[in-house]
């Protein structure tokens, strides 16, 4: 078992199996730059490495040195954090996690979001069409996904102002209202960070998941439930989503998740060639929803129907390209359970049946000064579990336009 | 009238009152740079205003400088071009346009697709949904819109290989198809470039849509109809969008389309206070889409009910903010008649009336090896006709997978 000269405490999401990558500013001063978390610590990589490619505001010239120099990479940061002759050499560029902040980890291409859990897809139907079948019918062919807003990622911390947008009039063929959304909802989602970019017209096989796929993240996908209801039909999502959506800070690399791919479930259908998988890429990773610290949901990853490589291959089997740093999530995870329900939609069934928080308050959307954040765990090598870290955000009131 | 030294024949897209911004890079060799066309040249901008925002390979760094700049910028270059005393010192830094190769002009933030024309809006509604509302209930109220994917922008000239993909299966409940569209579809759109960018939760009125659009280009949405239908409920257009959008090289400042301005057709409702204009953003283009040379479409963009100030204003309502380099485009621009439609799903009638070409043949979709270009033309000032210059892409075979 691999262990570090930098004190972990128990429990801590960042042991030396971890070793997840972000960017951060000293708070005494300095221009942002590449760190790795170990412990209650961030690693200077530029300055313990000695290379200039880390002395960056984002991950993204790293990442496109492609899957060779980020095993190199995390073998010689691996070798550093455990051997006590590098300590003497290496303490010195360690910061305290307290004395930095941590911004946006990558500068984001595209951003696609997923659909992909069949427990989420199949509440919302059911909400939605309560009379027909809760799943589309090319649900279990394809996994579906949409772009999003790339330029409203935002890191974790950033406060999210209640938007404003029409809504659904009252009655058929009457005029929509306008106003701050009502039905403010977050998705508890996991993240995919593009490092390898691939070429126009030749799709990625789900086969080179690791060669492109760098890291994954925590998301929360705001969601203004009144607004895309009355938006979505029939071009998809727009102004209920595109206001902001909030990533977390370290991005955990694929290799730290070795110990985490599970099998996906049984699939209904013989996936057609191109989503067919060599290797498993299901992820056991288990999600923790808190709202102003209650926890409030605790969504699992592996019930997932559509792995991360198959997001990849069907989002490029047109022949559309990738470029380093786009980035493509999940979907709302939501598993079978009551208490597994990513989204306040799903937990308030429609704000039908309001939640109980440990307070004894009842929940059904967001209000005004609410705080959400999502955490996450993992199996990680040596039988040690790691951790994401959070994606936090609280809700302002909505501004004046 | 304003008049130049510079040879400008009779019907060139490029008077001094047009004055396009794009990025070329001489076939002699040398790095991409800004230039401005002016009849059958470009102007080197960099080297005849002694400004290294010139020297780039992207518009982006001259367009975050603001609307005045863009001002002082057009005014000294009409004045260079105009003044016969300047010629001797501008002249060395004129091309040929065939001595060069014209680039992406800009480099993308995010790409939005509106829904903006009621005449193509409401020829799809009618060939996809024949017993009801051909419009959805929002359509009149708000411009639909969603995000495509900025990474495949292309420059005009890129060729386009056919897209693979899944489609819907011959049955209802049967196993989906898969392999190269065969249903492939051109999209004749108008394209908007942001230059000013704006802050995350501060919406954008309409009114300041000058001040943030820097100005316009024109588009080809490729699109793959069979990959569409069965991939696009609940969350809209996806990968039968996605492989490639072409992107003409000269962007047209707002400034030169003062004399285009017209005020959009009558609103069927109030429009919501964010939505109203108090100037009219209508812009009077005519379209011109070829098929291998032959014309087969002419639409009006006069007819769009949607304005693309109403555009800005209603994707920033939410609070989004916008960046240098972020693109919108109409949707399709079809106008009443049957010779105005900008889509083959439209002139084709979804395939079931194919269309006549010039030379007797018939066609419904794209055929591998076709080429086409849409060009346009608007009123300028002094009485002259501007035109886009082209966007322009050929159809590839597919790939094997």
């Amino acid at each position: 078992m691999t262990t570090t000269w930098v004190p972990v405490p128990d429990g801590s999401p960042f042991p030396i199996q971890n070793l997840p990558y972000g960017v951060f500013t000293p708070k005494s001063g300095g221009a942002p730059r590449v760190g790795v978390a170990i412990g209650e610590q961030v690693l200077d990589l530029a300055a313990a490495l000695g290379d200039d490619v880390f002395a960056r505001g984002s991950l993204n010239a790293f990442m496109a040195q492609g899957r060779t120099r980020w095993q190199r990479v995390r073998a010689e940061t691996t070798r550093l954090l455990a051997d006590e002759a590098h300590r003497a050499a290496v303490e010195p560029h360690l910061y305290a996690q307290a004395d930095v902040t941590l911004g946006m980890p990558f500068e984001p291409g595209d951003y696609v979001d997923f659909y992909a859990s069949e427990h989420h897809a199949s509440n919302i139907g059911r909400m939605f069409r309560p009379d027909g079948d809760p799943l589309t019918p090319q649900w279990k062919h394809l996994p579906i996904g949409y772009h999003g807003r790339a330029g409203t990622l935002v890191p974790s911390g950033t406060p999210v102002v209640r938007p404003r947008g029409q809504q659904r009039p009252a009655e058929a063929g009457g005029l929509p209202g306008f106003g701050p959304s009502t039905r403010l909802d977050i998705e508890a989602e996991v993240g995919f960070v593009v490092g390898t970019p691939s070429e126009l017209g030749r799709p990625v096989s789900a086969d080179d998941f690791r060669e492109h796929v760098f890291g994954v993240t925590l998301v929360n996908d705001w969601s203004a439930r009144d607004i895309q209801n009355w938006e979505y039909v029939p071009l998809g999502p727009f102004l209920g989503k595109s206001f902001a959506t909030s990533v977390s800070p370290w991005v955990v690399p694929l290799d730290a998740l070795e110990a985490a791919r599970v099998a996906p479930p049984a699939r209904e259908h013989e996936p057609r060639p191109y989503l067919a998988e060599k290797e498993d890429w299901g992820l056991d990773l288990t999600l923790e929803v808190r709202l102003n610290g209650h926890l409030v949901a605790t969504p699992p990853f592996a019930t997932m129907y559509w792995t991360p490589a198959q997001m990849l291959a069907h989002m490029t089997v047109n022949g559309a390209s990738l470029r380093t740093g786009d980035f493509y999530a999940s979907g709302t995870v939501s598993g079978p359970e009551a208490d597994q329900r990513g989204s306040f939609m799903e937990l308030s069934w429609g704000g039908a049946e309001p939640f109980a928080l440990p307070d004894g308050t009842k929940r059904t959307f967001l209000e005004d000064g609410d705080e959400v954040t999502i955490t996450a765990t993992a199996p990680g090598a040596d039988g040690v579990t790691i951790g994401f870290g959070a994606v936090t955000g609280r809700v302002l009131p909505a501004v004046d336009a």
